[in-house]
């Protein structure tokens, strides 16, 4: 059995929002009724916020009305050998000015489901930490 | 603009199981004083329960000591157009029994670092949900 070991270096904010930006998924952390929850969302970063959609009535958009939350985005290996991690901590909050909606809407990657009028929701981050790992 | 939407089929336990098995690594998402965070590690899946090491001393170590705590792993294109996610809950814990370290050790995928004494923690499951993600 080979020793093998990891070393992790601290990111810049700079870094972080960079990787954030080239991220299109991450997992949104959150504790609701039913204890914690991580679950995966396509987000973009628009003005140092994290804004992402999700379902009405779904646990994202319970979770995600003016709760703390966490936010990950990562690349990392299977065996975690390299890669990067970013971690975003902030407050959750759903978009609801007629404005601001339009204005993101014409920012978000992904087009609207048909039919169906998706929340959109944002991360306002208190806290933006990174590390890259290395297989040392 | 092409639209596009997505269909989640949600999976049964067994599938789950399985996927978490085939997953080299996952996150945990936990809160502790400095609020919710999102994590990775690297786990193994023992006797249906997930088992992962960390350093001493940790967000992670700190986190899973006794906690309800929430892991989550996937297996997701970057636009989230298919791939799989499956999210665990339950109680954290610290392994201490010594027989019982030498049993885990004995089984889990990374080698130890050398000179470093890692925390063995897991996650005991009272809830397994996945979903399967199609680009309709």
């Amino acid at each position: 059995m080979t020793t093998t070991w990891q070393r992790a270096e601290t990111l810049s904010l700079a870094e972080c929002w960079t990787l954030l930006r080239s991220a299109r998924m991450g997992r949104v952390g959150l504790w609701d009724d039913r204890g914690p929850q991580v679950l995966p969302v396509n987000h973009n970063v628009v003005d140092e916020t994290i804004v992402f959609r999700t379902d009405l009535y779904s646990s994202l958009a319970e979770g995600s009305r003016g709760s703390r939350v966490a936010f990950e985005a990562d690349e990392l290996d299977d065996r975690m050998e390299s890669g990067w991690s970013v971690l975003v901590v902030g407050r959750a909050e759903h978009v609801e000015d007629p404005a601001e909606l339009a204005a993101l809407h014409a920012r978000l990657d992904e087009p609207w489901a048909p039919g169906s009028r998706p929340l959109v929701a944002r991360i306002v981050p208190d806290q933006v930490t990174g590390r890259r790992f290395h297989r040392q």
